[in-house]
């Protein structure tokens, strides 16, 4: 482990700092530090990223914005109710989680807001600035799990490009983990590119589309011709909800349908649908149905059903991205962290989209990484 | 491609030679080589194999052993009614299938035979290189597409194995794309090492199989922890009933579990049924039914049906095969071929478990035969 | 069997008579009438219907309307390719696809008609009477089988309706098994009751609906309580294509989700979506996952995939609609005939929404149609 | 209600009193009369029973026997642990638990047990009669909810058998919702049918066999040809173990089967596993796979996937058999209850196989009960 890192800590600063991701990530990390859960689902705890100076979860920070203002240790209970968090967690870490809440300040823009965009960048940036600084942070990473807005309309930046603005003015690395518009506002590739700056996204793998990133190569591979790939998504939650409105349901279907167009070769006949179903609260159903031809023309059929909860399949991937682009920075790298499309159902920066490749690419980031540790950086 | 095999003629002698998979490779052959039907699910027809010196699909020549007597033509009809091959095709192609129904000679050993091992052996060899002789061949790859067996009692070898023993007498590389014991018998691993022959095998993985070897994977690579892995298989059609023996079905089953013990690190909880369902003729379903933990042990499940052909999923694998082993023999290639894991439930050598290592494996091979054939071998 | 129906013949005219279930139905009772297949799906040709005066499947004669001209024999050949139809049997039943295809007559409006809604009223209903007369019918039914229209805009009558129009005017019983408007346009909702003819519809039963109409009991039967019914339905062919319009999905989706309401007593949370899928032919799938509360607020999920065929699913319901209706007609039945509920998504006049009991209204009326046979009626 | 009744307690003796489906009987029990709960899968709350005079859940009164002496609290704190029962109700009905824990007696045979088959019969009986004497019942019904057993070998009655008689010689209807030998033991046959009481079974339909008795009938009122159906069951906890006796499961597979062929008219190809899965718990998953024969012969695919909590499912069911034999017993009913084959997958008694069918019947017993309850009886 690096020596700078092992006495630092690290700052996490979560956009939607109080949804169930976010929530999710702050108890987990807390559970997997007291050794009450193992660390299930975070490639970061596997061998393959032993040695690379990766700063240790217990030296993780929280902190964020959000624009609701229910306490964590509530929200926490509310998401043991419905099966999120094991029972009896957050008493187990109520002080981790109570230490988070006190970080997080409010977002923005809210209805009535008097302040434009501009000051909200600076607001913003201040209150990141401010929590490095007032918690003896080594550095900060800025993640946005907010729930997805809808696309953007006019040239005004959607509130995700203010907190992505707010992050390069903090001079913080940048991970988006949704399909919001973050850094790929016009107004804000140039700036990021200039920044210095590591960052990476957009919206996060954890299902259907994972599921894609390796069946998609496998009929590519044994040379299969898929007809028809035809998807049905049914979401439960604060996510439901948001991307029941068609504008923020496009941004996430296309990234779907993305890896199939890349992996394919073209893109299959088939509609991916997202469907709101409250009732469902935080579990996540996928189903797809793939048509495809074998030898001479012969019709088949593959059929999938995926059923996850939303936020335990996010959260250690967000530690995981949180811990990569900290270190990421640390180590010099900038601009996009294209090594990371492991992670992402539209990853930016070139790369591959078959899963394996990605695997492949993220282990070379971890060699990368490693060789820098084993000379002291 | 090279010159050498531009101008010859290769057999390729299946064992089991008037079955579903074994016609389906002859009529398939003779329709993509008539340019009725797309190589589809014929790997080497991709660029992966461009200028590897692969003989052509109209050099292959066929023949092989059975014990049954239906002519081929005959065979080809039924395949048309049970929807494996397109209608029409039979005749379009019959000049080939009766070409390839002449060169059928009697397998065995039959009920009553008073041959023993040693002289089926003789005379199976005898059959292959006469075939090779009559009808100039440059050179001829014994493949096993025949009914699973029992499992071998005792220390006689089974059918499977005098085939393949016979293959070796004759000098010629063998592929055993079913579980039957093939080369795996002991009286034949050290002839085998020794005949300076190439050989691969067994068991294709068609289906199911193919699937594990994606989604294991993807489990390890995202740090999930799968706790059971339960499988059905429907099949109907001859493999079906062979598989509704129990023995019979041992050694499939424990393929099919293997590659999960392998990607995933460890064996987890569940059964793979095989049953016998005449009714669906020579299609098959696989049902798996994957429970796994995430982030702070929460439960999930993938489920996963896939519904195709047998021997279409088969057969152009089987071609495939019979160009890269009959290629590997005219390299210089010898022993078992680890490169061809791609294409096996449990593959001879050392090698990868995930399909796209597999797929990496089969694309080095690819090079390296580029390579010789840019030089004229 | 009625002695009066043994020695008559009974009209079948079909909009949509080109089409694929159109053609179906009339190759089907070739092939059944012939003994070439058995009549499954056809529940007038179980021991319910025994010694009910149903007119035999040989005395019907079929013709209708469509706006297209490719010839039946053609049509019957593409569901042969398609697999709907078994191969050889448009040849083995030339002459009934030829005698049905003479009797098929222009539908409209087309593209330029200057015939206004009265006058293609009037051309319907002469087709139809000339059919009649020409045949020497002693009745004949017209049943919709056209491609789902899209939902009426303004007060014009859509093509639907004046079919509809025209069965009346001629003293037709009428049948509408798609979802279209046909008598359910204000015009003639009142010249309907006064006609003194049965009818029924609409929406043929053929999947999804047919299962959520067993499903539904099911959960209410036991006291379990559905929280969320979701669906997807993948359609090839001309139906998927039609209903790809919102307009026309519109109707058909209220369908499938009243027989929830209905039967569940209350609508759950859930979408039900139709996807157009060129690909898949006729061949449709529909996937369906119910969310449901077990005691004490369990949550619990079912989920079920129906892959059918399309025409093959209409076809025989077709037929007994026909042979129905033209029963009821010669015995006096008059008005929305609701035992025939157990046919329809969406059924006319009063009746239960669950098969069980929609299969016992329909045992009520065989009962009586045997009855008055018994009397020589 | 009946006078008689709302001043009464009735006792509900249950075999296996501190397994997952007794404990969830009893807690459940406590939780619906206090208002914590809605009565969600209790039919015998639904207003089909209103006025039938059935004991008010208030009214029972919970005992048994087990072999195992884990306390009931402890028990519920497992099940809220395997999310079967909510998170707080052991601790709001801890009474009830324990008053219900007072009241469980040691079964047998133990290992060592001395006593033979009259004794425990003897004892067993002796239990049952205190319990109704010291807490003042009007009557008890005996329900056997233990694990299953394995088939009986020789002569020997099994564990269930001698439950069963015992029930029988302490005067109390006896319900069977295991698969287990019970009151089909040769020995018993005939003492039960002269023993005055009312009685049913056996083994409670569930999941997989409730979903079969509504589609067998679908695909019979329906005259489609089901050619295959074939099934697989994945259960954890002690059932899982227990069925995984091929002895055992031989029972179970057997009720499975038996609906389809009932309902279907004869057998289908197929089979129905049944596997152990440890890590699932106390849920359960069904696959169904139905190969079914449309018009012309075109094959079409039903598949369902049944997910759920076996407790959850049982228990209401439970509650309602209870309810209802007791009630019965006090009619004066006598014999096989063959009305309440609408909770079991080999019912007792003559009676339908389809769903809709005993439901039908079981309100024929709602009404039955009725008058009697508005005669005073």
């Amino acid at each position: 482990m690096s020596a700078s890192l092992s006495d630092s800590r690290v700052g996490v600063w979560l956009i939607g700092a109080r949804g169930s991701v976010a929530t999710t990530v702050i108890a987990g990390c807390a559970a997997v530090t007291a050794g009450l859960h193992a660390p299930t689902g975070m490639v970061t705890e596997t061998d393959l990223f032993a040695d690379c100076g990766l700063p240790a979860l217990s030296s993780l920070v929280f902190g964020g914005h959000d624009t609701v203002g229910c306490p964590l240790p509530k929200r926490a209970e509310t998401l043991v109710a419905g099966g999120v968090l094991p029972h009896g967690l957050p008493s187990a870490i109520a002080a981790e989680l109570e230490a988070a809440d006190e970080e997080i300040r409010p977002g923005g823009p809210v209805p009535g807001d008097t302040r434009d965009q501009a000051d909200l960048v600076d607001a913003f940036a201040t209150d990141i600035r401010d929590f490095v600084r007032r918690r003896g942070l080594t550095r900060a990473v800025v993640v946005n799990v907010a729930s997805t807005e809808p696309a953007a309309v006019g040239t005004d930046q959607p509130p995700s490009s203010l907190y992505a603005a707010a992050a390069l003015r903090a001079g913080c690395p940048y991970v988006n983990f949704t399909p919001s518009t973050g850094l790929h506002h016009p107004a804000l590739v140039a700036l990021a590119e200039s920044s210095g700056l590591p960052y990476a996204g957009r919206d996060g793998k954890t299902g259907q589309t994972l599921l894609r990133s390796v069946l998609g190569p496998m009929f590519a591979q044994r040379a299969l011709a898929v007809r028809a790939w035809s998807g049905t998504n049914l979401l439960g939650g604060g996510d439901g909800a948001a991307l029941a409105d068609p504008a923020a349901a496009a941004a996430k279907s296309a990234g779907k349908e993305r890896v199939l167009a890349d992996t394919l070769g073209a893109a299959p006949e088939g509609e991916t649908h997202i469907d709101d179903v409250p009732s469902l609260g935080d579990w996540k159903t996928a189903w797809d149905h793939i048509a495809f031809d074998g030898f001479l023309g012969t019709r088949m059929i593959l059929q999938t059903t995926w059923q996850g909860c939303d936020s335990a399949l996010a959260a250690p991937l967000v530690l995981d991205l949180a811990r990569l682009a900290t270190r990421a920075h640390e180590a010099g790298l900038t601009g996009p962290l294209s090594e990371l499309g492991f992670y992402f159902k539209d990853p930016m920066g070139e790369g591959p989209s078959a899963l394996g490749e990605q695997y492949a690419a993220l282990a070379g980031l971890a060699g990368h990484l490693r060789g820098l540790a084993g000379e002291g950086r």
